[in-house]
């Protein structure tokens, strides 16, 4: 016999996706419980992206839990493309004045919401073991380590490889994915940053992409072949590649470290729709990933919970299902934005095996002409600092 | 023995690009020899491009010729890009103030410039056979039908099937190239255009172009697989499938006419890189081929011709080879702008039997943005009407 309780949301996951909906339900008077299958610890250390749209530092400070991110994360006003011997700033300031980026991990993100959610008395359950979503289509409830959740909604925030899309039935879910033939090796380093922008550089020898997290971390990633092994990368090589990609400009010198954090992510592209099914709702990695280049996916999963708020808001507050039923189409608008975005900033800067000649020299009159038109140039800025919200289909 | 005559520049094509290049360097004072292989009817009546950039259009008024291009000549100050079950139009005059496109056939400008060359007592032999070029490093001379022309420079505008590049010694061009698995099906027909701006239709059948000539004569293209006869579209089935692929938004009707030209052009990138060897240069066609999807053929060899005529006088005027020494640089930066944006609006807009279910996804997201973000849709404007001339290298 299972122990049951009951809330109105039902959340698996306490990545940024599942706790942000937790908080921001909770402003609104709506109860709900966070599951999540790994330690507090294991997710508050876990590192992910670090570059806030400003509309997710909007939406983290108006909803109270924006005091450290204001104090501690840095504002970028623009990002600079390293390429051809040259770099060449993308300059927010001028191009979509008044939106910036703020550069904060993901973890920290998360620290902040756990901390507000335990503050305020939220339940979030660490360590929950066989989570399981069943009867999504009218009574749905979620049963984990010998209990049983009963709720009126569901929220998939459990990431990819979490169990809530593929407790959807067959059918009801359509998957668009492109793989790509590269992944990113990704390192911390205890290092300050050798610049104060971001650099996105596409080199002949594969992409990079210096980046920072306090102004003693440094980030970087470097463009490596799918399916390559840490093994093959100690780290004098990473430090030699990152300086063979990056000091590519007169003047510029790479600082190293002590590598404190590597991982290797492979990049994929990844829709399901719709991005609800009954009372499931798929926020986040769980409905849909980009290639980390355009620094997207956190965003993302802002985007999607500030849909699901409103709608569920409305839902308690007049009995209307107008918007939850609108949901999947109003965030399927902006992840294709993203989702495109992602692509075009990955086939920008990155070297494809496949290019002949003339690909190559087309990619790089490409970046010639972002980094001379305005109007490309901000085609590039107004995705990156993020679009405005959908707020309808 | 051949007979023997002599001229400052000897110009090899009497398309656009060589009649231009000689009314260009007789108003500055320099004399030409255009050689043509086909007849002066003929040329005239080759139905080619008939898209002017705003550039194009001052070339040839501030030049003297575009008495009749003005009288005639359809000003458009926007199109339309159709898919989706809707139309978007791209407002030049909202995007690009002051800058607009002119539908008017390439053979009308040939006929113009043909006329104005032939009043000015301009030398240009039709139907010469046989034409060489050789010396090209030092005392260039044109062999043809038994005659010989000496000069100091030659002008190959001659096309891409022409003598001139294949004259230049193995290893000193490089070609970058890329063909593309459709043709489009091309036809002039008298009728009324049903629409009084360009529309580009993107459908699951495959890409459409409603453009036009005249108030009386309309002109479409179809997307075709590549390799294609004609013989397998009788003119039912071309208007069944233009209406297929422009009927597509309500209250869209296409009028039908009698269909007095056909041709099937295949789809080609083609650069060939420098555009000089010694004192030949390659101008238009013989130097590069885009898709014409984004109408930049014609355009790229004016602005070729308006560089070279530019370095020619300079040389005439006070020796300096500088601008002669630039000239390929200088093009190329124009050319490979123009080659992205033609591969981009191709891609934008036509069916590929290789997009997977998420490329097709991705393309409407692109279409969505370019009709949706003033920036977008200003860097398809402002290349459609031309960028500015490059000067410098």
């Amino acid at each position: 016999m299972l122990s049951s309780m009951r809330t109105q949301v039902g959340i698996i996951g306490a990545g940024p996706a599942g706790l942000l909906l937790s908080h921001l339900l909770h402003l609104r008077g709506i109860s709900s419980v966070v599951l999540e299958r790994r330690s507090r610890d294991y997710v508050e250390r876990r590192v992910r992206a670090g570059v806030l749209e400003q509309g997710t530092v909007d939406t983290l400070v108006e909803s109270g839990v924006g005091e450290r991110l204001l104090r501690e994360g840095l504002v970028h006003d623009g990002i600079e493309l390293r390429y051809g011997g040259a770099g060449h700033r993308v300059a927010f300031e001028k191009l979509v004045p008044g939106r910036a980026i703020t550069v904060y991990g993901q973890q920290e993100v998360v620290r902040d919401l756990i901390a507000a959610r335990l503050a305020a008395g939220g339940d979030i359950r660490f360590e929950v073991d066989d989570v399981a979503v069943h009867s999504l289509e009218d009574a749905p409830y979620v049963t984990f380590g010998g209990e049983r959740l009963d709720c009126d909604f569901i929220a998939g925030c459990d990431g990819f490889h979490g169990v809530s899309r593929p407790s959807v039935p067959e059918g009801v879910i359509t998957v668009y994915e492109r793989e790509y033939p590269f992944a990113w090796l990704g390192i911390l380093a205890r290092v300050a940053p050798s610049a104060e922008e971001l650099i996105y550089a596409r080199t002949g020898r594969g992409f990079a992409l210096h980046s920072m997290r306090s102004p003693e971390i440094s980030r970087f990633y470097l463009q490596v072949p799918a399916g390559q092994d840490l093994d093959e990368w100690p780290d004098e090589r990473i430090w030699a590649e990152l300086k063979a990609r990056l000091e590519t400009v007169p003047g510029f010198t790479l600082a190293t470290g002590e590598i404190i954090e590597k991982g290797i992510t492979p990049l994929r592209s990844f829709v399901a729709e719709p991005m609800r099914h009954g009372r499931l709702f798929l926020a986040g990695d769980a409905a849909h990933i980009v290639p980390p280049t355009g620094a997207k996916g956190l965003n993302l999963a802002v985007a999607d919970v500030r849909v699901l708020t409103e709608a569920l808001t409305r839902f308690y507050a007049d009995g209307s299902a107008a918007l939850l039923d609108d949901y999947s189409d109003i965030c399927l608008k902006r992840v294709w934005r993203a989702q495109h975005f992602s692509w075009w900033m990955t086939t920008l800067l990155h070297t494809f095996d496949s290019d002949d000649a003339y690909g190559r020299r087309l990619q790089t009159s490409y970046l010639d002409y972002v980094t001379s038109s305005d109007a490309a140039a901000t085609t590039l800025a107004e995705n990156y600092v993020g679009m405005p919200y959908e707020v309808s289909p």
